[in-house]
């Protein structure tokens, strides 16, 4: 059985995943920027002694016994924040699962972010699940919570709920259509944000947007999964009304996607940034079933295995900028033709 | 058996073709400008009554019984000269035979256009052939001869031997390395000219070049098959330093050619400009054994068959320009893949 992030889900020729994370923090210690190394210890302490009863299969490690490579392909999933993997102190931990589906870091901004993933668009078990977690750590250990704030955060910004919702989509055919800009103007109405992954703004880099709530505070969870999904659904009906209006000119698509397979399949080094741009499309030629070398398993192998540090981690050897360039050619490859 | 240009020949890896012609005019008619119709058909039934006797399998054909394409297919091979096809009047005709190396225009520029066509380097053979056939055609018809000027021509650059060697070279590895222009300007000293066969100077589309005689006056025919040598053999060694230079930065140059070769064989539309310039690269990256998937006779039939008359002629049926590219996609699949 392979990971959630290896698997298709719901309108996963869109989305392609959905986050849930709440920030806790506990009453009897300061929020972690003031807490001191035996604070941080304390509270280590804390969940090892509720681990056993909080079931899930939930694993404790400690960054500083991770390795930077494995580190830094939990920051590449997006389980992991990067200023949590890069935090000198190494004072961090996570409470993690075999499927990496739950992922609890602990120390960072706030002493708990419960994060719960799921592929493609799957809002309300993700956040059932977030919260049944919550809540069984708040049966254990106080939070910190206030009557008037609701749940305290470091970052005022996350207080009341401590909720964040966070949908993954990719939108390759707003983009090719020239549509991107409108549709994420429209829908920046309804308290969400939605921004590139890699870049800014409307150039994303392979196409890749996390739409996400604005508000925590004065909005129930219920509400701000709901308002979540109801963008997400707009975005979804306007990106596959992007792509039939490409695939119109059948040919100017069939030829712009294979054309990317081509080179994918051929290339002797990539960078992980011409990889992303490259397989956006790629990917849309396999949803729209043009190119039928390609399975929505393998692009998921690709997207995940060609970034840098899961591809060194997936070879197991270290490796330059310039040699991963060149694995990772020789692994898309291997990938396609498996 | 196939057509010569479908073979490979002497340093195939650099020369694509050799070829040698001789103009001649008979010395019982105007040039051919002042020629009137009644004179051109008479030279035509002066040329039926000595081809029984004349050998090589020639057969005459009248232009005006040519269907366009197949016209345009013989310009494409280089066989006859565009104004030649083009000419309002049809008043042409060609002596050909079934291999097409040897190829007469008559009712050109001048009366005769004496050619003959090798694969690769192969001066000396292509001259001895052609002047075979040139003194046959003299024993039987009075050649305008000038003791003076020598033999006769419509344009006076043509005059005395009448004879022009051409050399067709594909030059990748001086383009890629920066140095086609330097190489260039080197050869010029030898009395020959140098030029970019699609497109000028040292831009020359798919890399391809001309190097011919400039003179053919004061000059005898084997020193100007001697000088095309020289300056050909120079240009050659030339050619492949430059190749082996490229090769020391094997990545880059497997990657470049491969991407091609992943656009060539995945494209869904491609113009016949575009099939060049990667072609040239394609061709390289084969040349130099890092291109596993490709023959030197596949090659030369993707360039021969990428011609927009001959891939129609191949395919039987008439095309336009959009039609074309998405054939000739399709074409480049089916040939590679053979």
């Amino acid at each position: 059985m392979s990971n959630w992030y290896l698997q298709s889900g719901k309108d996963s020729d869109v989305v392609i995943s959905t986050r849930v994370r709440f920030g806790r923090n506990l009453e009897k210690y300061p929020f972690s920027l003031r807490c001191n190394k035996k604070q941080r210890e304390d509270l280590v302490k804390d969940v090892e002694e509720i681990l056993p009863s909080l079931g899930y299969g939930l694993r404790l490690f400690k960054l500083k016994d991770i390795d930077d490579i494995t580190k830094m392909t939990l920051v590449e999933k997006h389980l992991i924040s990067p200023e949590f993997a890069l935090n000198e102190n190494n004072e961090g931990s996570i409470l993690i699962n075999d499927d990496e589906n739950i992922c609890i870091m602990i120390n960072e901004e706030d002493h708990f972010r419960i994060q719960v993933f799921s592929a493609g668009l799957e809002i309300e078990n993700t956040c059932n699940l977030a919260i049944e977690i919550e809540e069984k750590i708040g049966e254990k250990l106080q939070y910190a919570f206030s009557e008037k704030y609701g749940y305290l955060t470091s970052c005022p910004t996350n207080a009341g709920t401590g909720m964040r919702v966070s949908v993954m989509v990719s939108l390759p055919g707003l983009s090719l259509t020239g549509n991107i800009g409108k549709v994420l103007q429209a829908v920046q109405g309804f308290g969400t944000n939605i921004r590139g992954v890699y870049g800014e703004g409307s150039n994303s880099q392979g196409n890749i947007y996390q739409i996400s709530n604005k508000q925590t505070l004065g909005i129930s969870e219920k509400e701000i999964a709901k308002n979540i999904k109801i963008v997400t659904e707009k975005i979804i009906e306007q990106e596959r009304i992007a792509r039939k209006l490409l695939t119109k000119n059948e040919i100017e698509l069939e030829d712009r996607v294979y054309r990317n397979f081509g080179i994918l399949s051929n290339c002797k080094k990539i960078t992980w940034n011409e990889l992303n741009d490259k397989l956006s499309e790629v990917k849309l030629g396999t949803d729209l079933g043009i190119i039928k070398e390609l399975t929505d398993s393998k692009i998921m192998k690709l997207e995940l295995y060609g970034k840098p540090a899961n591809l060194q981690r997936y070879l197991g050897k270290t490796l330059d900028a310039y040699e991963r360039d060149i694995e990772r050619a020789e692994l898309i490859k291997k990938i396609i033709n498996e």
